[in-house]
């Protein structure tokens, strides 16, 4: 794998593992007062979007990557309605 | 342009505003405590990680969103910082 397909790897493997420790913040503190709705749901909208996309192009590290991200602030949204 | 290209630009758009709202929460609220700190520092460095491989592909819509993105997030990472 050459270096910018390996740039691109480590950059959505960043991007997408960042919710990890949001998700278990808000789980261990039962508090996501600080996180904004609109935030969470027009990221989330975004999120999707890009997932409808890559599914259309058939590119599996765009799909993947949004997923789970889109899967980790699912948690995370759930999270914030369930602790208000 | 494209459906294929309007969604895309469309998902850029959504997942870079949303950290609008964010920051004038943290801004208004003068509380950032549960935005978890490693997400802050892991989702920026993700994201210049894309800034840099936009840079070198030399494309236009992976800097600009990853650029305001990051830009965002830096000014919510100050907040968080200065009203700790």
């Amino acid at each position: 794998m050459d270096f910018i397909n390996t740039l691109g790897l480590a950059a959505g493997t960043l991007t997408t593992i960042a919710f990890l420790p949001q998700m278990f913040q808000t789980w261990k503190t039962k508090s996501a007062k600080d996180v904004s709705f609109v935030m969470l749901i027009t990221f989330m909208t975004g999120l999707f979007l890009w997932l409808v996309y890559g599914m259309i192009l058939g590119a599996v590290p765009i799909i993947m990557a949004n997923g789970i991200t889109l899967f980790l602030n699912l948690i995370i949204l759930w999270l914030k309605i369930k602790y208000r």
